[in-house]
C-alpha cells in the first residue's frame, strides 16, 4: 500500500483524534467523577487545587517552549495568546492569578502554593514530562500535545456546575479560572487542530500527532491517579502536603465540613 | 551565624543523609512490604518487573549523562563502572540482561518489554525526571541523587529472601539481577558519599545534596505508588499493560496461582 492510501483524510484524522479523547481524556477518571458529583472531601479538593496549581503555573513555560520553536510570526502571534491568557496583561490578571483565588479560598498561603513544596512528586514528574516533551519532540508533536483542549469545554462545564451544586465553600468567584477557559480553549484548539491537519503530511506524521495526544492524556490522567492514591486512598508520599497540619484551612470557610 | 558554623561536619552530614533514607526510602512503601511478604498476586509481580525494567534500562543513560559532566578522568573511571555493570562486557551480560531474565520468566516477550509500551505513564515520568535531574542540576546534585544506593543492600536482601520464600515461580536464577547488586551498590555508594562529602563545601551545597537524595527517594516511591494504584487498587490507566490479555503468562510457569 502506498503512502497516499495510508494517509487519513482530514475528516478521518480528526475522528481518530476525537476517539482518543473519548477513550483517554481525564473526564473518564474516577477522581473527576468524585469531584463533580460532590463526593470529594474538603481536603481532597484542597489537594486537587494545590497540585493543579503547578500544572497551571507551568503552562506559560510550556507555551514559551513551543514559541521558541516556531519559525512563523503568524503562528507565534496566535500561540502567544496562550501565554497572555495565563499570565494576564497586568499584575492581578490572568489564569494563574485566578487559580490562586481558588487556593486562597481554601486557606493556602500564596507563598506556600507558589513554592510548590507541598505538591505530589508524581504531579511534578507529569507536568515536567509535558514541558520536556514540548522541548524535545518535533514542533508538530508539541502543538498536537495541546489538543486535549478539544475536550476541555465539556469537562469544565461538568466540573463547574457540579462543584457549585455540591460544595458550599465553592463559588463562581473562586472558580473564576474556569469562566474564561472554554472560549480560550475553543480558539486554541481550533488553531491546533488546523495546524496538525495542515502540517501532518504523511501517515507517520499523523500517527505521531495521535501519539502526542495520547501522551498528553496520560499527563492529565497520571495527576488524578496520584491525587486519588494520596488523598482518597490515603497513601500520602513523604514530603507532600498533609491535611489538617496547619497549612490550608482545616475546615471550609463556611464551617460546613463535607461528609467523607 | 557564619557559614562555618552552619556547615555540618562530615559525620553530621552523613547522619542527615542516612536519616533521609530512614524516612523516605522505598523499603517503607506498602508495595515493597506486600512484595516481600508474599501478599502480591502473580500479575502484581509481573507488573512490577515490567515497569521496573524501564528504570533499569535508563540507568546507563542516566549514568552516561553524569559522565558527560565529569571533568576528572579518575571520577569518570569510577563512574564508568556503573555503566559496565548494567550494560555488561558482552552481549548476554550485565544488569539489564539479568532483569530481562526475570521478565522472561514471567512470560513477557523481550520485544514487548524493551518497547516499554505497556509501562505506566507514571513510571515513565518518574524515570525521565531522574535522567533530566542529572542532566540539568549541578554535578554535585547528580552524584548525590545516586545515594539511595546507601540503603539498597538492606532492601535487596529483604526482597530476595522474601520473594524466594513466598513465590514458587521465583528462583535465584530469575532474581539473578539482585545477586550482584549489593557489592556494586556498596562500591558505588562509597564513592558517591566520599564525593559529596568532599565537594559540598558550604551548608547551601550540603542542603542541595540532601534535597537531591529526597528527590531520588521520591522517584522510587512514585513508581511503587503507581504500581499500587494500577495493579493492587485496580485502576489501570488507559494504554498500560492489562493482566491476562495475552501478554505475559496468565498463570505462573509452575501452574500454581497465588492467592489474591
Amino acid at each position: 500500500m502506498g503512502a497516499d492510501e495510508l494517509l487519513l483524510s482530514g475528516e478521518e484524522f480528526e475522528a481518530r483524534l476525537r476517539q482518543i479523547g473519548a477513550e483517554r481524556y481525564h473526564n473518564l477518571h474516577r477522581f473527576h467523577k468524585r469531584l463533580h458529583s460532590g463526593e470529594c472531601t474538603y481536603p481532597e479538593i484542597q489537594a486537587w487545587a494545590l497540585n493543579r496549581y503547578y500544572y497551571q503555573a507551568m503552562i506559560p513555560i510550556k507555551d514559551a517552549t513551543v514559541l521558541t520553536r516556531m519559525q512563523d510570526a503568524e503562528d507565534r502571534r496566535q500561540w502567544r495568546k496562550r501565554i497572555e491568557d495565563h499570565d494576564g496583561l497586568h499584575p492581578g490578571d490572568g489564569g494563574i492569578e485566578r487559580w490562586l483565588k481558588l487556593t486562597d479560598s481554601l486557606g493556602f498561603p500564596r507563598d506556600y502554593v507558589q513554592s510548590t513544596r507541598g505538591i505530589l512528586p508524581a504531579t511534578r514528574f507529569a507536568v515536567e514530562a509535558y514541558v520536556e516533551f514540548c522541548r524535545t519532540r518535533s514542533l508538530l508533536e508539541a502543538v498536537a500535545s495541546s489538543l486535549t483542549e478539544l475536550f476541555s469545554p465539556t469537562i469544565i462545564s461538568e466540573r463547574v456546575a457540579g462543584m457549585l451544586a455540591h460544595y458550599d465553600f465553592v463559588s463562581s468567584e473562586t472558580l473564576a479560572y474556569f469562566s474564561q477557559r472554554p472560549v480560550q480553549a475553543k480558539r486554541d484548539s481550533d488553531f491546533a487542530l488546523d495546524y496538525v491537519k495542515k502540517h501532518a503530511k504523511t501517515r507517520a506524521e499523523q500517527d505521531l500527532v495521535c501519539a502526542a495526544l495520547e501522551f498528553k492524556c496520560s499527563v492529565l490522567w497520571a495527576q488524578l491517579d496520584a491525587l486519588w492514591s494520596a488523598y482518597v486512598d490515603g497513601a500520602i508520599p513523604p514530603g507532600a502536603w498533609v491535611p489538617g497540619q496547619g497549612i490550608g484551612y482545616a475546615t471550609p470557610p463556611s464551617g460546613k465540613v463535607q461528609a467523607a
